[in-house]
């Protein structure tokens, strides 16, 4: 497997500025998220203080920003990241997609204004799960419900759907899919809570309770302490240093996930400190390997 | 005296998305510096990393930074700051220009490369001042050296002289001046190291030695423990926490002066984290005094 030098998860500012600054280091980047920056830039209104792009709009701001990455040879795979786990050397990165191998990591996934479920928490890892396809081995001959943010969660649930006997789709989106077989579609219906008893995982919803051997909550985004085990939290925000770095030696953030101001300059800057320091490491971690 | 919200010390990236975000936040702000930003941004070749300006030359930034700032109606007061002094509720700010009042300040003046001279930092306060306008009451029928390195020093030269006896004036640029009377002006001379005994200011030279009651190194920049008494320094840099306070109370800091790297983006990130910052302290005095 390849192993990419710097992996960078989030394509908003902070994100595409560190991967910019890799590139500027001659570093091999994985930048995973999405082709269009992400939705808090692309759909604000106007920014007035974003040094150098004087009263722009939010798709202005980030076609700018893409097109930078874009002219710099930076290319966007997207993919949505289930788990980061640090092995020493290096990180396994576990995307919905597949599995990706780099020398460190920078966590620039933003803040999700999302809260979780009640009792969604307290079953991650026994009847809550965030990835059905790194899941799907397990499934086979059980059930599953899936919890559907876009409309590319479809193409897990099919993926899944081969190994699994049911599969429930609740779609939070405008469904205007054609899943059939052993998929049962269920639009329009709310979620509201999460348990999970003798191996039964229960959803109650405002149209009855769903039943099944687990549940797949597909979010665009997850808790970043679900995301990285062991990594040290702040409250909400992933804790760092002025140098951008976490607990986790060779794993840096920056942005919103880092805290407040939420600002896109600050995200910026951030995501700028976070490349050097990883490129840092980088340097580090060759010296103590020859 | 108006006293504003806000002063903000240099007008680099830092110094300006300060000043920008503080204006976006309807706040007073005096913005000291340099009307075309700053020599480290004007004259830089081409910046591949500022995110949204791909590959732009040095000159094109300033001109989008300053046109951003000019576009917000901010204007830049071209003054040298000689000290800060916290003054409890307000900050008191000597400029060579004149003194000037603010309920907070942000410091992003830069890093100098320059170096002291040997026996300057020694004697400071003694034979050694930054500000020949702010001394010159002290020098009514007495003689004094000015290391000057930029022809607007020359105006100072004469204010002082018009108090002192003697002035020797060597400077450390492309003199092309008209100084005279009680004036003497010394160019091609490199100072190297100062000492002062028994109230006599010496410095010596590549051209020999020179005597006055005091010297005057006129520097576009001082060193950042001399501009705050008081303020707490991490090495040379500034000791900032991550919402960019420092140890003085309703004192921030900002851009190179806090550390590497020196990168304008983080710069820029850092300006607009001091100016929220300074927002909330300006909140909170304003509670206190009500």
């Amino acid at each position: 497997m390849e192993r990419y030098d710097i992996a960078v998860i989030g394509t908003g500012p902070a994100g595409l500025e560190a991967a910019i600054t890799a590139k500027v280091r001659n570093k091999s980047v994985l930048l995973l998220g999405n082709k269009g920056s992400s939705d808090k830039v692309s759909k604000a209104h106007t920014i007035q203080n974003y040094l150098g792009l004087p009263n722009v709009s939010g798709e202005d701001m980030a076609k700018a920003f893409l097109d930078h990455a874009k002219g710099m040879g930076i290319e966007i795979t997207e993919d949505k990241v289930n788990a980061v786990y640090s092995m020493g050397q290096y990180f396994a990165i576990q995307c919905h997609g597949g599995d990706y191998e780099a020398s460190s990591v920078i966590v620039a996934a933003g803040m999700s204004a999302m809260k979780p479920f009640a009792g969604e928490m307290e079953n991650l890892g026994r009847g809550v799960s965030y990835c059905a396809t790194c899941d799907a081995a397990l499934y086979k001959g059980r059930t599953a419900i899936i919890v559907a943010y876009d409309a590319e969660d479809e193409e897990e649930a099919e993926f899944l759907a081969e190994r699994a006997e049911k599969v429930y789709y609740l779609p939070q989106y405008d469904y205007a899919g054609n899943l059939g077989g052993n998929i049962e579609v269920s639009v329009d219906v709310k979620p509201s809570s999460i348990a999970y008893n003798d191996g039964v995982a229960t959803l109650e919803t405002d149209k009855g309770t769903f039943k099944a051997d687990g549940i797949f909550i597909l979010r665009q985004q997850i808790a970043p302490s679900q995301l990285v085990p062991g990594l040290q939290m702040d409250g909400n925000h992933i804790g760092v240093d002025r140098s951008m770095a976490t607990n986790i030696k060779g794993l840096f953030a920056c942005g919103d996930i880092t805290g407040a101001p939420y600002q896109y300059i600050k995200a910026a800057g951030e995501g700028n400190v976070a490349a050097l320091s990883a490129v840092s490491y980088l340097a580090e971690l060759k010296k103590a390997q020859n």
